[in-house]
């Protein structure tokens, strides 16, 4: 084992399977990390830099230097159809390491999306572009190409660990990281989950409470709570 | 006096004037800040999740405790027409304890908005509803039922103390609470504020200086403000 | 020198060249800060209060006391056709320094926007207006005026040294300052850059990687990238 | 009821009974929160300035304006024999609201520390007088006396309600405040609990689990924890 | 493989070569961090409670739920001499977790210290226990014992990735994680480094500049430095 | 003019009056601060990393790029007896880029300390040295030497604008920094107000109050205040 994952760039990655990733792609976020059973969140810190913005796909990881975006573009060349790029900096940094060039780039050549614990730029292009990333910051800060960080080595994103291949999905409520070899079970719990939800929304909107629905009322009490009028 | 209040829930509460929330209702945050004598607001980290929220209504009070949302459940079933839940939390966490499912629920039941100083989930589907959620974070985190809090004791919510009843109002610029008593006291001072608002923009539009109109000058100069050219 | 630069209205300024100024404000932020060496942005806790916001003009610049916009009144008067005000404040502070009769006045003015290290308010008819705001913060808390700062001196706004008269650029992806002097010599330099980026997008939609656009190979493989199958 | 409580300085509290503020003062801050079941904190972000820095005395509550401390020479005034100052501000700020001139006039007036939502200064001054300081920062920044705020009102200091004459004990893990109509109760509850712990510090050092001791293992199997090998 | 891995105590964990942890102790974190290639740290908001604290074991790993220490007490059943309990948490959360009882469970099992993402008490009593902890706040509020989380699972603990077993070290400068598999080849290169840099200290005393020792004057002319009179 | 200020070094500078700087020396951040009419001082984000740390020298400003220390090795050669290194950076940053070997080189060319607004590692060795060090962060985090900043420039750093040659004085409660050209009219107005302060100590110690010392009872009665028993 080397002691060093800097200065690598793998070029064979195991990407979860194309049908989860595509049955994955119908949940929210919110769903998704409740089925895996409340793990695999990105810090709420990683934000949408529209409204709307949603991608779902297969990791190509990069781990970047601090105002350095030379990985990027190594990282470009490593993309098939159907990725998303995650990228994590060996530091808290926000400066603004991407923008429509990169974006441009990046969708060339079959990325689908950019989530990024960092800064990015030109939003108003991207916008346009429809090209949906979720970024820690909007900052027009640029970037210099001069030290070395690696693609597609497991990275630590905003709090979540990324291996290359994981099925990432992102949309307004946030960025969820499933492992490549749970991605169908998941998107099988996910599926579940909604089933159940959609029958329980009925039931709220015609006035029924969740303390009956849920069954609330026993426990609560025997936690000791107190009605007083 | 007991010294404990976890754990209980106020059924009878004093709402505000109907009358008074209805006046309230007109007016801007800002505007009710400034009739108040510039207190009773939120810190500005409470933020409307869609541009455009805005809520006015009696307060239901919670107090949750951290990455729990089990009172939350309990306090829909306190709601009537044209309350609004103020929900605290015993310490900072920003988990989403709030989603679609509570939403369709709260409105049911005749609640007209969440204030929470916490997270919130579903913002994609809390949009289409137009519900509105005033809320420190938008995370996907979710939260267990399993720790007791209280519903309708006094709270103090992001820096501001909110009792059960107390008139609740929200909009792009922030949150303020007036208390019931003064409900009605403070609806008028705002009317007054409004009036004289209209006038002085257009005065100011007509290209008129505020150091002219706020009669500036001299106490400037007094303070010793020194022109240079 | 006089040691004390507060109380202080400076009424003649040096205002950047009014040619230089509008090919400028072709320009986006974070193309203007690359041709200028990467240099002069504010901090990106400066955000537009409405997406689309988009100002360039003529710094007239405010330094503000804590929770007092008394000198926005003050500054309102030095305002020609073409200006931005860019204020600061002697401390960190996020009160609501400024809402829309300050907006008013400063287009009856010739103001075309405000830069604040500050808070705002009204951001619904400030939105409505068009009027373009980049603030630290929204927030409805209200300001006194009683206390004296100074207009047009030398500020640090947000991390970047403004004289009054340099040119202001503020879009989505942040705010730059370019010295007066400069001005003309910045456009020019953006304009190059421009130029440049519209034939490298072209390339890269294409499929082309950076890789082999911007000739990276060689270094990279000096610096001692390795690629693994 | 007045709308508007600036301006106000209330002369005649009512303070805890000083046995029970004597006999809170024997017993750490996490005790006493712990003992009043787990409420009554202010946020963390209230810091002591020197190491071991303690008090316990009754409150007197002070609302200042931002970078104002003209109420603190009022609250002054105001002080008795074993009384606390508990500053809060009207919006955030890290002003250097406090140095070693108003400690010394709070000490002769009996004042036995202060308890601050905002910054200090003359830290090395205030170190040496050994005069115990809780504050939200360090910060040479110095005030005006322009605004009037209030004393004596009930105030949110750092998240917590604090009313005149309530106690308050601070300690260098943070700042508890116990309603003057509980303290005895508290400082009985606080007393129990330290009681037990020795004990159970005892049979901890001598190696027993946790788990045993608070017979936690039925209720973890109950919950589903699983052992792996 | 399963989706989920809360609720998990693992009980055999493969613990770094002691002798390596041994040699590892002697060196500070910044060393060590630099020996590794510049990886391996986890976020500096993780800091010492008190100065001068100094730990270097094998981490045994927890991760908890918001404001709930259970874990901790079921970790405490799994040291062993020499171990370092690293606690992560899966949200942000300050609360305190950790005082001076479990302080002395710990280290009555072997614990030499403790690394959490999260809130600690009894400050003065761990200060006076000397028992190392390094954390991210300092925090009366305590906590609930309610919800499974896990034991020795791979945890994100402030941005960096633990596994049971690697080994952790921590001194004022902050807490750096050395992978048990190449403990041994991280300590060599530390004590290479460390043999390197007294020469270096030496020289830099007695005046040489690290322009002439790092033979630096060529590379910055490249790079286009100018010196100017 | 020319457009980028990046890539130099001025050697020649002109330094404050030694005679200036050694009178200023013998005061307090807060008083001298206070002296200049309220202004001048870094934002309280700076920190002494030891208690009780305390400079007073001529600036010699640095400005670093992002992770990337080479600048300060450069600032080593233009050091003169009696100078602080002054590092602002290009963005916000809180990497290690200082340690005991640089603070090694600049104590053997004259330095007296260091003002940054980045991190800085070895603390217990910079201690030891008692090498005053002021600084955002303590962090591992080690540099590259790889992108060219510049060496006595004007340099923002943590809000404040610094010339090189410019006098800072660092303790316990912050940074101020005194433009070379009033260095002189500063340390004078320092004397006066400390000299005026040791009477007030007095009174006050007395007891007497700082409404009748300041004599403010009627500036507040004429602001309104009123006394309610």
């Amino acid at each position: 084992m080397s002691m060093n994952n800097l200065g690598i760039v793998r070029r064979r990655i195991e990407r979860a399977d194309p049908a989860a990733v595509e049955q994955l792609s119908r949940f929210g976020v919110a769903t998704i990390h409740e089925a895996m059973g409340r793990v695999g969140l990105m810090k709420p810190t990683i934000r949408p830099i529209y409204q709307g913005a949603h991608v779902c796909g297969t990791a190509v990881t990069v781990l970047l230097q601090p105002g350095d975006n030379w990985m990027l573009h190594v990282a470009a060349e490593q993309l098939r159809d159907g990725d998303v790029v995650v990228a994590a900096c060996t530091t808290d940094s926000e400066d603004g390491y991407f923008g429509d060039l990169l974006a441009t780039s990046f969708r060339a050549r079959g990325g689908r999306g950019l989530i990024i614990d960092g800064g990015v730029r030109d939003v108003k292009d991207l916008t346009a572009m429809q090209f949906p990333v979720f970024s820690r910051a909007i900052n027009a800060r640029g970037t210099v190409k001069a030290t070395l960080g690696s693609v597609n080595i497991p990275v630590v994103c905003a709090g979540a660990l990324v291996n290359p291949g994981d099925v990432v999905i992102a949309d307004d409520d946030g960025v969820v990281v499933v492992p490549a070899a749970i991605a169908r079970q998941a998107a099988d719990a996910a599926a579940a989950r909604e089933a159940n939800e959609a029958d329980k929304r009925k039931r709220l909107a015609a006035g029924e409470l969740g303390l009956d629905m849920y069954r609330m009322r026993e426990p609560l009490e025997k936690a000791g709570l107190k009605y007083i009028d």
